[in-house]
């Protein structure tokens, strides 16, 4: 049930039947359909969530009233609004399936017990998280470095299947530009 | 010597005495002069810095060739161009001191040797990856929901002596505007 992320945890740590065994009552896992929110604004975010398969992804509605991704998670990446999880306050953003999604969570009552039952997984989450923050840092200097139109092939290029599978508005946004721009573009090929 | 690292590890995880002296050895302290770079675009970024004192800013030239600040680190805070300093290849970022500075660094080849003598730092570090990238998110998401007034007051009220500190025009691209928006927003007030 929860193999896919087993898998992921040993491509950094040794993880034991023994040490899934504790995992296991921990964690969740669950599919949703595509557009199903697993937050929306104003609740509060009970879990960090896993991708199995499929994908999530982070937005809110930006002061202009539209769409704003900043993140996506596929295959073997963690999503949540953090500020959120940690505090458990109200969010200002919504996680939402872009696909038929297959999820692994940790909710919020079982994150300081994970950490205290098995501390090795302090490593896992500290070379996990030092991928998304590397990743983030990276995202904003091509935001504000490069034309829309560079964005765009930079992003087909490192990511050629993803620019496929997900929605146009979605990428859009993600990249920072309208999807009518992203339509031009395309066009252009 | 590494006294204010100690401390702000010990907020954290409880570091011994002997574990101190483990630590010791893969560290350096120095002082920068205000100006100073630690890191140039094109260089490698060697190191990993907790600042002890003072004031160190992460920044790129944008499209347009105007300073854009990502990052500010004050006393307790860690700043690096991640990709340049994980992967050692050339880094698109600069690393400036924005004051006078008391600097500890990680050099790159202890980052391992660290984690693998002190195991217990990766909750350290665990803990504090998490706060740079919950602080990330919630930045994204202001820059792009409030209007550059707001997001002007919401920082002043919650960091008011930083606000006064640091030079204006690195605040101003910081928060996404023009030095000389923000001169008629302060003369407004």
């Amino acid at each position: 049930m929860y193999t896919a992320l087993y898998n992921h945890i040993n491509r950094f740590i040794d993880l034991s039947i023994d040490e899934q065994e504790i995992l296991a009552p921990m964690l969740k896992s669950f599919t949703v359909k595509k557009k199903t929110f697993l937050l929306t604004e104003g609740q509060t975010c009970r879990a960090n969530y896993f991708v199995a398969k499929g994908c999530l992804r982070l937005y809110f509605i930006d002061i202009k009233g539209a769409e704003q991704t900043t993140q996506f998670a596929i295959e073997n990446w963690w999503i949540t609004d953090l500020t959120s999880f940690l505090f458990q306050k109200p969010s200002e953003f919504y996680v939402q399936a872009a696909e038929l999604t297959d999820v692994i969570a940790i909710e919020h009552h079982h994150y300081d017990e994970l950490f205290n039952k098995l501390p090795k997984l302090e490593r896992y989450f500290r070379l996990i998280l030092q991928k998304n923050h590397q990743a983030s840092q990276m995202r904003i200097r091509y935001l504000y470095s490069q034309t829309a139109e560079e964005r765009y092939r930079h992003f087909n290029n490192l990511f050629p299947d993803f620019v496929q599978r997900v929605p146009q508005y979605m990428l859009a946004s993600y990249l920072g530009f309208t999807p009518e721009f992203l339509s031009k573009i395309r066009a252009k090929r």
